[in-house]
């Protein structure tokens, strides 16, 4: 069964290479896209661009949504989804506790599937899974992640996120030797709830991050490369394929990979 | 409450890696040895070695054996946990697929916990399941082992485990392009059902795996680093505490790790 | 002192590094570019597109040539800057060695300085020149390449350049147990005299390369990611500012840099 | 020709390594050992314990003293070593600068060769050397030392050391993002003279350090790991081979490798 797709943000960095997504795979088709800049021009052959996401559903039978807009946009394009029965996958945040909570609500009503994703990195994802696992049986750990040195804020999202999960699963403890001493003072990077998380910046860095677990006489390391957006669009693929099959509102990619 | 321990095997070298993790284990207590060569003699205060499984559990009464013997003591001594209801922690391998289902089929009727494990290295349990977990996602795999350079097989037992396990959860594929040349024979390392395997030998080091995951645009990489005997105790801690509420025999530590 | 500067084969990918190099460093400028296909339009203010290398000289003055041009321009191109003693920097390879060693003569002669050379990532360089160090000291090493899918040929050809510069200075042995077997085909990767070498592929990786050197007790690793063109630049920076001060042709950054 | 030797501080745990690593080098030879304890006793066939180094080199004609004493022990040694023109090998150190100057005036005076080291893997000399050479032309650097959890300091001596050998060599800058921000405190790590300095500190962890250094589109690692006291024999066999030809006393293992 081939899989009738609307693309919103269709001209942005993330949209484009959801277009290209959908051309490589197979029982994909993209059926039309929304741009208020690029509105009634012919995105390829056999789809264009509308100036709004319902004018896009007006014209065109689609199954699933792929919305990479603006913040402000998504709530406005999730009710509109509801509306027409058709299912999101949407990759922008920025949606409050709020909203999501009364959105989660009618989609459920509507028995209509929708999934929201921070992330759709399948690796970064597998990442934090697989820490929060070790974190279990081997409760010490650090974190060093490595991003490009135009970040402003250290440490990264991600890292904070993983710490987060880390800290549920792990026994609460401090690390490290109780008198060790700083000479110089910050080396031992951020103390996260007894444990600590450390921030390379360079040049030629793109995104990277590294779980470390030490137990007596062993390392189990997990470690997560980023290079580019395209590594996003396995998981775009896969919530596409799997929103079809469900009947509510998921929050985060990690909640529909079965592993 | 505490765990009374028989530790055979008590002389060898993991024996007496075991004996310290029961000393430095609050609620673990050392009851008695077992040690053709030192029988009669003390091990420590309040303990003595045995000539057999027998004498020791004659002696003592005890909870758990753990048990570091040779390949030809083991069903024997699993046979005699059985009739004496005192639950083993087997960390030697080498009985037959038939030996092993007599076994299971004798603790069952028992209603008796034991456990076999040919591996207790937490660290490289959990990372033969993430791989298997993440080739479900991640299909584009490589397994890179390094090893001191005494070592006389390629590739290592663990990689081939490894690899068995990714194979089961994986989509068949064969990897790399398809009119790849090797310009110096073996470079691309072994062909494992398609994909590779490559097998680093170097003195200085000791016992390392890497499994590299590779998607567009990212990279998921899982490593474990096993660096002397000690590793092992924390998975023998875990079955040793597992082992008083369980009433089958289980073979393989990580069908005890709850992840 | 500001270096006017001409570039061949601007239109080209690294030709457009280039040209952001010298718009984005104060001491360089832009005096003119070569390009058939652009020829007589402007590349940027102040700067034109000329047919011929030549067109570009008789029409601006010069202190420095960047070529990426094809192979088969290349000896032409330096025969002409020798002409117009304009110091050329060339990125192409592609000349014999008969070729190499008259232009050689021929910049001598003219007591003129230019840089020929293959490879301007200056980390990739530096990599092979401490590993060709290190041999000397530590003679048990392997390495592991690892680049894209896409890739036909393995080993790469910066492992083999790496490789024969370990040869030179490494005491000549055997590595690895004598007993060894490879119980699965190639695990133990490609011989080169010696030691061995092997090829990771894998979707998401881009150019990679690690070089291990085992002793006794301990590991030195000398690694290089190289990401993307721009990895060039610095490396042709160092260049048109070394060829100013040069007089005669050097094969090879590796020549230039003082370490 | 036999390099015939006295091991001072030989019933330590360096001392006993040293004894090793003569017995396993054809053309080394154990004369004697200085030992207060085990005075008079034989070390090994062919060679006894005596109470002082005097005494040892009353008894024995040698060609070379190694020396893991205490610090107390060095100055005297040294003086010793001189008078009886032996060359000493040492790996103590707790000189002050003044003892350390008056000493090498007296070696030259004596035209004898010595040498004084603190740290004897080659493995960590060639990083510290490397990364003070990369930092010539990749001045964006980040230091990741990485320890066992028992250790008191961070940074580690090591990481210090390199630092100053980079600061050396580095053109000086402020790296990172001017507007960078710590959401949580340390987490950028240790700011040396402009750059990061990052301490790891886990169980099953070692003594292990990565430079880092990040150019536009790539990224240059240089990393040590260290295992045991093994890793410090190669570098005083060098020692041992070095020393001979030398008329002086040179402080620093890096000051005799021909690199």
């Amino acid at each position: 069964m081939t899989i009738r797709i609307i693309v919103a943000g269709a001209s942005g960095k993330m949209g484009q290479e959801v277009v290209k997504l959908i051309n490589r795979t197979e029982h994909f088709q993209l059926v039309g896209a929304v741009s208020r800049t690029y509105a009634k021009q012919e995105i390829q052959k056999g789809a264009k661009y509308y100036a709004t996401l319902e004018e896009a559903l007006d014209a065109n039978e689609a199954d699933v949504i792929v919305d990479f807009t603006s913040p402000e946009m998504i709530k406005k394009h999730l009710q509109i989804a509801c509306a027409y029965r058709v299912r999101p996958v949407v990759g922008t945040t920025g949606l409050t506790e709020e909203e999501l909570n009364q959105l989660t609500v009618e989609f459920k009503q509507a028995n209509l599937g929708g999934i929201i994703a921070p992330n759709f990195a399948i690796g970064a994802i597998l990442m934090m899974r697989f820490a929060a696992q070790a974190a279990k049986y081997l409760p010490h750990v650090e974190i060093i992640e490595s991003h490009h040195d135009r970040k402003l804020d250290a440490p990264s999202g991600t890292s904070l996120k993983t710490a987060e999960l880390i800290t549920e699963s792990r026994r609460q403890m401090k690390q490290g030797h109780p008198k060790e001493i700083e000479m110089w003072e910050g080396a031992r990077g951020a103390d996260y709830h007894g444990f600590r998380i450390h921030s390379v910046r360079l040049p030629g860095l793109v995104a990277h991050q590294e779980v470390l677990f030490g137990g007596t006489g062993q390392l189990l390391t997990i470690r997560h490369d980023s290079l580019n957006r395209e590594s996003f669009m396995p998981g775009v693929q896969i919530a596409v394929e799997k929103v079809l099959e469900m009947n509510q509102l998921v929050y985060g990619l990690e909640n529909i990979l079965e592993v």
